[in-house]
């Protein structure tokens, strides 16, 4: 079994970020937005700046108060929103109960929206519009397999997971590379089998080791976009790598699979979102 | 073989129109937008416009020329957009090529958008809001389907044609139903073998009479979305009935089938949208 490991990948986005640059002529800045001290969004946020950062990239973290009022909240939001030294922004969620995320999703201006919230960005992705902002995440899928070579037309995908931030759009980016991809979830009946007649199989699910070796194709390729800490408090993925090896042909591990492409790509977006505003003379 | 006739669902969708009628308390009106003097264009309004009638429902037809100019064309739609005395808009596309349509589907109120082609309808579709209008030929299949008893949850489903009318949309509207939906397309490989996975297996292709008798697992639905002209110049779609008899349990024909359900899903938006519209006291 070989490992596709997310370093090699995330190289050579930084490789495509660091010509982006060169065309726009500057260094553009991204800004997190984040409510309170999650511990996921602190650590996320950590890994982000780190590899911006290396990229050459600048960045800006706006922390507000897990209290935060929404109507605060939102007044700042949209100053952010409209500030023209901002090329991208990226909302850590989900946001508190307080706040409004839907109308956070609206307002965001969809140049700037480097992980696709925007409804503007859903539609796109969904329509197939290369220019729209996929969620970073599920973009990440698609780089890790095309930048290992692999062809995706025609080829059987299970994608198990739904969620708006994975699943759903990944299963569209994985359609429009002319896969043919089958969406599985809980309500799937018998997912082992389901899962075994993909040749790729993308695990998105949250569930700690879940996706064991009577779930894997023979010579199959899979990703495992899970992030799960186990009982023994040790990070790990949806996929029970040891268990796959001498099944699948390829898998990624986590960590050091899925995550660290995850931001170099949020890094591209930013890049990309500073180069439309350029010629759109924004 | 039990064939599933669209005059049945559409007289249980008359029925929940009527009552949604009453709570409305008037009659809501459609507009119909027409561009020239398409033979497919003329005939499905003429389908519309009687079914709407039928179901005590009012319509407008606002033709334009062919060869109309653009401004003047956005400016009228506009006006009808507008217009409170409009509870919902149906453009029939494609628009000739001098028309900018993306700028319609942007324009397009998202609370008029009876055929789901606003980005705002197709980010609800994508992300599971129920308030959102999806395209109606996509819910007319979800229709035929539940209003047949189906109970959708953790059944294979394959869906072949993966346009922004019909396959893609209809596929979220599945998963949102808890089935496990594969999207198969032209780049498919070995398609009547993925198709033989599916319990139900819809067809959205546009090809006349495609999917025969291998492409179907036994005692499968089968839902014929196509609607196509043969060689002999008769009606069929991209199901050959004949050929599958003996081996789906259940089969839509065409014509007599969906078609007659996506009118009757039309005359339903139209109520929903007037509804809408009331509780938000626009």
């Amino acid at each position: 079994m070989i490992t596709w490991k997310g370093a090699e990948i995330s190289a050579k986005l930084k490789e495509k970020v660091e010509q982006d640059m060169q065309k726009l002529g500057r260094v553009p800045k991204l800004v997190i937005v984040r409510v309170g001290e999650k511990p996921d969004d602190v650590s996320y946020e950590r890994g982000a700046v780190k590899k911006l950062h290396s990229f050459g990239l600048e960045t800006e973290t706006r922390v507000f108060a897990e209290d935060v009022e929404n109507d605060v909240f939102q007044r700042e939001f949209r100053a952010v929103n409209e500030d023209p030294s901002v090329d991208g922004i990226l909302v850590l969620r989900p946001l508190p109960p307080q706040i409004d995320e839907k109308a956070v999703e609206r307002a965001i201006d969809p140049m700037k929206d480097l992980d696709g919230i925007s409804p503007v960005n859903i539609a796109r992705i969904f329509s197939g519009d290369k220019s729209g902002f996929a969620p970073c995440t599920a973009e990440a899928v698609v780089c890790m397999l095309k930048m290992n070579g692999v062809n995706l037309s025609g080829k059987r995908v299970a994608v198990v997971g739904r969620s708006m931030v994975v699943g759903r759009p990944l299963s569209m980016l994985l359609l429009h590379e002319n896969a043919t991809v089958t969406i599985c979830h809980s309500k799937t009946v018998d997912l082992p089998a389901v899962c075994q007649e993909a040749e790729i199989l993308v695990a998105c699910v949250g569930r700690a080791r879940m996706i064991g070796r009577d779930y894997v194709r023979q010579d199959a390729a899979v990703i495992d976009v899970g992030i799960n800490v186990d009982e023994d408090g040790r990070l790990c993925g949806d996929v029970n790598f040891e268990e796959i090896e001498g099944r699948a042909a390829y898998a990624t591990p986590v960590p050091g699979g899925v995550g660290g492409v995850t931001t170099a790509v949020l890094a591209d977006h930013l890049v990309r979102a500073a180069l439309f505003r350029a010629q759109k003379n924004v």
